[in-house]
Order: C-alpha cells, then structure tokens, then sequence
C-alpha cells in the first residue's frame, strides 16, 4: 500500500538535501559569541521554511531576563479533536574543534560513502528537516495535518537547555499539548531498531578536605599528622561496598528493582558485551545482581570524576599537602529525588570524615531528574507501531544511561511525556569530528514520521488525560 | 680553667666574622649553573685557609664520571697514636629564591639584632668557618693538632650529595678514618642543648592504575565499568589499617620498637605538642601506641606526597578518567632495608588490586636508608661531654624525621659513624628567604668544638674498632 504523503516526500528528497546542506553552512554554535550570525542565519532559514508550510502565530521565545538563545514556536492547530503534539528540535551544534580532525569542512555539508558530513547534521540538523518534510509533504498532498502540531525548535540544547525551564514555565499556556515528539535524540545502534524510553539524571558537587594550614614537609610531619590524600582516598573508599552498591543511607530511596518483565526485555536485547567492552579494553564492573544493561540504564551511580592533591608535577617532593580535591557526579534513575540523592552523600562523607579533617562541599551541580516514558503511552505505542511497520522489525525498547534534560524538564514543567524519535544514530560522531548523518536515514525517517504522525491521528486526546500530571 | 686555644679563637672571631662575609659573598649555588664562579671563588678560599694552617695533601676529589662539583680535601695526621677524625662540611648553597622576600641582599652578610643574614650563612658557612677556625687556634697555640684531622668539605650536598658515594668509594684509603664529626646539620630548638642521634631514610615511587584504553563518559559508561580513582583510593586507603599501622606485610621488618629507655628519654624532652600542632592547625594523628617523637623519630612512614587523574580543572566533566596516578615516599627508620620496605609496599599494591585494573610503578626515587649513631659511640660521648663542659647542660639525645644522606653514606661505604656536631639551629631559615647565624653561636661553637677536640685525644683509636664495620 503506497501512502501518497510518504510518495511526496521522498520524491523531494533531493530538495530535502539542498535544504540541509544550506542549514549545516550557518555555523550555528551558541557557545560561541562570534558565531552569533550563523545562528541568526539557522533562526531565519527555519522561520521561513516553518512560514512557507502555513504554520501560524511563529514568534520567538526569548529567554527570561532577555539573554540567551530564543527558541522558534509556531503552531498548525487544523485537526479538531484530535491530538496535539508538541514536535522538539534545536537549531544550535557543538563547537566543530578540534578543526584539524575534519576530514572537510565542518560547515560545508559533503558527500561520502552514502553518508553527509557536517558539523550539526546529525545532532540535530537533519532529524529536524525530516520531521518539518514530513510536515511539508501532509501540507501538501492532503492540504492539512492529520494531527494539531506545535513546533519547539530550541537554540540552547547544546550549552545545556539553560534557558528552557523559563521558556517552558513563562508560555505554558501557548506550549500546552498532549505529549511532546522530539526530532532529538539518536537511535542506539544502526543494526537494531529501538525507541529509547528512560534516561539517567545527574547531578553532582566538589569536594575539599583539610588537615592543616599550610603543606608540611614529610621529614618533620610525617607520622605525625594526618596526610588529607589518604583521607580522601578513605572517602572515596568508602563510597561504595564490596558488592559495588553505594553506601550513603538514603541514596537508593525511591529506586525502583527492575521487574522480571524489564530484565527479560534487556536480556533479549542483543548485545554483544565482549565487543563493546573489548573497544575500551576494559572489563564489565558495577553493581552485584544486576547486567551491564541493567546496571546502565536502571541503577544509579556515584562516580569521582576528577581528584588530586599534593605535588603533581615531574619528580619528587616530599610533602604531605594540607589539603585534596574530588570532584563527584551521581546518575540517578527515575524515583529518586535528586536532591536528597545528593543530600544522602553528603551526609555519608560527613559522618565517615575522620575528626582531625574538615569537609568542604562546594561547587553543586543542581539537579536533572532521571526520566522514563510510561511503558504505555499512548505515543510511545504509536512510535512503536510506525516502526514496526516502516522496517518490518518490533522495536526494541532501550534506555540510555545518560541524561535527556528536555524530556525531564519538559515532565516536570508542562506536565507531559516526551517520545524521542530521532533518525540519528548513536555512531555519528556527534560533538566530536566528522560529524556525519546517513543518506539511507533520511528514507527511513520519512517513512517512520509519516507513520507516526496517522498513528497519532488515530488516538483520541483523552488517551493522553492518565498520564498528565499537573 | 682558661683554655689557651679558646682564647686564642675568641680572640680571634672578629677576623672569623669577617672570612665569613667574605664567603657569604660568593654565591656558591651548585645547582646554577650560572653561579659557576660562586662556587669556584668559594672552592679558592677555602683551599688557600686550609694551605695556610699547613694541612697537607690538598686535593679537589672529583666525581667519578667528571661532571658534578669537586669536593675538597687535606690532611694533618700529626698526632701519632691518637684517633683520626673526618670534618665534614659543604662548600654550596641554596638558591637564593624568592629574591623579593629578602630584607637584605642574600650574597652580602647583614648583622641585625644579634644574627648575620644571607645565603648560606648558617647551612652551612659559619658552622665550617667555626670547625676550620677551632683547628687553627690549636695550631696557633699548640704548633699541631690535638687529633689526627682530615677535612672533606663537599659541594653538592644541597643538590642531593649524588657524587658523594662515588667519591668515598674511589677515595677509600684517602679518607680512611675513625669516625666522621659533621660541621653541617642543626640544633633542634635555640632552648636546648642537643644532639642529633638519628635520622630516618626515604624511597618512593611514583604509581599507575588503569582501567580503560580511553576516557569514557558517564553517561554512556557510569555503573558498568571501574573507575580508577576509586581504585587508587582504594588501594591509598588500604596502605594504613584503623591504628594508622602499615599494612604491607614485611613493611616492619627488622624496626625495633623503642626501648623503655628512649620511650623515657624521649617523653623527658621538653616538647609542648600542643603549640607545635596548634602553630600549623593541625592536630596529631599516627600510628597507635607511640608518643609523637615516637612516631616522628623512631617510626617508618608511608605518605602518598601528590594524588591525581581525571577532570581537575574548573567546572564540571561527566567523565570515568581511564587512569589515576600518585606518588609516594616512605621515611625509613634503623634496622629496616630500604629496598624490601619498598618491595613490600609494591607487593601490598599489587596483592591489593583488583582484577580488573592494572598498576604500573615507575619512577624509583632510588633507597637511603636511616641512621642513628650507636648510643655509646666513642665520639658521641665526646660530643656530650664538651657539650656538656661548655654550656652547663646534660644534651638531650633526639633525631631527626627527615633524611641525613651524609650519615647513611658514610656508614655504608666507609663503615664508619657520624656525630652532628653543628651550630646552626634549625629556625635559621636555611632553605629559605632571610636565611641567619646567630653571633653568640659563634662563641659557643668554638668553645664546643675545642672542647670535643680534646675529648677526642683522650679516646684510644681502639675504642672505635668496635663500632667499624666493613
């Protein structure tokens, strides 16, 4: 069965193509100031191209307190009494350094083996045009949306969403939708079709513990006073068991054990784990009970990230410092509270600090909540369905064990879930060089958007009223 | 009594002063290559002082392989019968680093308020002028001296001493001698009279852990791999057990525990702890069971000096580092060989590590063992006697936590002891901008080393045979 909107749009591939090479030409970096104007030019390219589809009320969305990138809204309100949905993008890319990796320009989308090159192209260029092609192809073969659709399209994603909580908290009213689709996001793996469903959250602090007031030579103190590196390396100790479970009281409250049926469903997930460890030449290690998978995607961390103290320059100095540094982080999986996660291990470090250091903490992260899509959301069943039927394959539900902060923020503030549903895919070298999107992705994320969008057609709004929260 | 030397040399000290400002203005920096002349100007005048008291055998012992700077030496063996002597003292300084610091310029002495400054002034110009000084006045007096006397005046002992074993070895016969009375060291404290018994050794290593080939995000790695800080905090914090003993097994060998004796001795020496930890706001922590001069003096250590790996520059990073470093020294104490201390630490480290990480120990800091004088040496009782003679005091008997290379040389390659017999006192800043010599060290020094002269004559040359080993 040919689907006429599916036809249209992959005949304008070719004009997809040419649009995308235009985008990924706008050196869109918002960390950079003196890339001020290519994100300027991304905003007015997409405003026109969003304008041209007949989407209505387009207006900037400028941050609170007025500095920061505005994010893009615009809205297509033609299908009533059918659902709304609220389709996410961004329009900002990561710095293209280190620039003498590139094999081409990073700003000048090139051609090679089947795939484009391009600094942004793949996180989030072209998964943004495909959802706005698809959009494009229902405007014109059926002169109408099959579904309500309000555009998001933000300039921040990439210097960490700063801005996005106020946007979302100040247009409330105009963002209001039934679920949120993002062109976001990436696929795990080329070989398996997948939705991603959860995400870890994160937060974290620094660290200072102090012994004396000034460093003091070995020969005259040591033995004698307590060395803070051996302290903190007893904190840092101590931070787990030996079953590689976390020690801090209180740190697990709220975590939910995986349930058989998710243990199966990770368990049937190929994955081959001597390969992927194997790339890294290391060896799998975490928490006693659980699989890599589960340990990745359903249990919570703490990790040091950094640590030092005392001489660390060339040769020898025989000092015992007064003073070392840790800096921490911690993932946290849905049901926990972020900031009693991070209370539970400050509290811990404070009752293992031994009476002759002083404890510090400094330097805190705030707090990203974890995230997970209810396993039945209606949207989550529909973007199931346009895959199953768009590649043969039933997808397989994955989560990731970093953070989504949109889908967190976005739960939070407007109430609402978020399905990522980005044909970008995991192996792209985003943020890194030779960043670069595949052709044969464009094909499939037409043919999955397509389908999506009438799967969302079919499902009545009050499908979505159990899982609003307000 | 009139001692017709000591007058002779008390007489005599403003001609002392003034030699000793002359030398203070030679800027003998051996680690500078630029000061090259200093030391060479230093090297003349003291020769031509050592010729003019009619030492013979003069010679520039140099360091086998050519490079490094000469060590000086003469003799007088003209008392048949009697114990032969070796003088040490060192010829360079300090740099003169941070200049600003200085109130006076460092290559000029300065009296102020009863003390000269500059460079080098009390580690180590007056204490030898003081030892050369003394030998003169005997000659002047008496037409010889009391003892037979060899000098070995060295010029890298503030750069390590790394020819001195090459040259004691080469020079064997040369400086073949009873035993050794050092013009270099420090009194402890300005009120007590003491002598330096002991001092302890050092070694170390630097040390590696891995995990990984490469730095892995935490998102995409936290929970399912190691983090190599934490198993360098694991492995820091299993060097000491809960009574800050040394785990490491064989670690302890051949230390002897303090006897009834020094533990009385010891807690007998005027020591108020509380200001010494309160002035660095500290407070005191080591080893259960030992007092502190215990634990400084006659305890071993293990100290991890410097600690590093992973992020540790502003902000945040979300990354599981592949490898985690430290550097480590231990202070040795008699009876321990330093090379299986050391070994026994590496094997603690590797039975330690856990399987899935590597350790690789590098940097050898190389083995100087520690030292103490036999606590009924001959020439040790000299020094007390005439210490005793000439000030009124009993000395007290202490040693020092940090390392005498000179000491542990000497006794290892010539198998002879030492006694410290300098009158530096250690709150002279060597090391140190404003670096002085109190004046009235200079009388005491020349009635003290008169007096352990004359002592010395009394000893039979077989009252040392016990205490030579080769």
């Amino acid at each position: 069965m040919t689907d006429s909107v599916l036809s249209y749009a992959l005949d304008h591939e070719p004009q997809l193509i040419a649009d995308l090479k235009i985008l990924v030409s706008y050196p869109s970096v918002g960390a950079d100031p003196a890339m001020a104007p290519g994100m300027e030019d991304a905003r007015l390219f997409i405003e026109a191209r969003i304008n041209a589809m007949g989407f209505q009320n387009a207006q900037r969305l400028t941050p609170p307190g007025g500095s920061g990138q505005a994010a893009l809204f615009a809205e297509r309100l033609d299908a009533p009494g059918r659902p709304t949905i609220l389709v996410y993008a961004h329009y900002d890319v990561q710095p293209p350094d280190p620039l003498d990796k590139w094999l081409s320009a990073p700003f000048e989308a090139v051609e090679r083996d089947g795939k484009l090159f391009g600094r942004g192209i793949s996180d989030d260029k072209a998964p943004m045009i495909i959802a706005l092609d698809t959009l494009a192809a229902f405007i014109a073969v059926e002169g109408r949306l099959p579904v309500n659709v309000k555009l998001l399209i933000e300039g921040e994603e990439e210097t960490g969403s700063p801005s996005l909580p106020g946007i979302l908290e100040t247009h409330r009213d105009l963002l209001a939708a039934d679920a949120v689709l993002s062109a976001d996001g990436a696929r795990w793996r080329p070989d398996l079709v997948a939705l991603n469903v959860g995400s870890r959250g994160n937060t974290g602090f620094e660290m200072r513990v102090q012994t004396a007031a000034q460093d003091l030579h070995s020969g005259r103190y040591g033995g004698i006073v307590a060395n803070p590196l051996h302290v903190m390396a007893g904190l840092v100790a101590g931070l787990h068991d030996a079953q590689g479970r976390i020690t801090a009281a209180g740190f697990y409250d709220g975590v939910a054990e995986p349930t058989a049926a998710e243990r199966a469903e990770f368990a049937a997930i190929p994955y081959d784990e001597a390969a992927a460890f194997g790339a890294i030449e290391a060896q799998p290690r975490g928490e006693a009970g659980y699989s890599t998978l589960e340990r990745l995607w359903m249990r919570p961390t703490l990790d040091v990230n950094g640590m030092w103290g005392g001489y660390t320059g060339v040769g020898s100095k025989t000092v015992i410092p007064n003073e070392a540094f840790a800096k921490l982080t911690m993932r946290l999986v849905p049901g926990q509270d972020p900031q009693r996660a991070k209370q539970s291990v400050i509290d811990h470090l404070r009752a293992q600090l031994p009476p002759f250091a002083t404890l510090e903490v400094y330097a805190d992260r705030g707090e990203g909540g974890a995230y997970a899509v209810p396993p039945d959301h209606p949207l989550l069943t529909a973007a199931g369905a346009a895959l199953e039927q768009t590649t043969g394959q039933l997808p397989l539900k994955v989560r990731i064990g970093a953070s989504l902060p949109l889908t967190e923020i976005v739960h939070r503030i407007l109430g609402i879930d978020t399905v990522m549903f980005s044909f970008a895919i995991a192996d792209e070298n985003f943020h890194a060089p030779n960043e670069f999107f595949r052709l044969s992705s464009i094909t499939d994320g037409l043919a999955a958007w397509t389908q999506i969008l009438r799967q969302i057609a079919d499902i009545t709004p009050d499908a979505f009223a159990p899982y609003r929260r307000r």
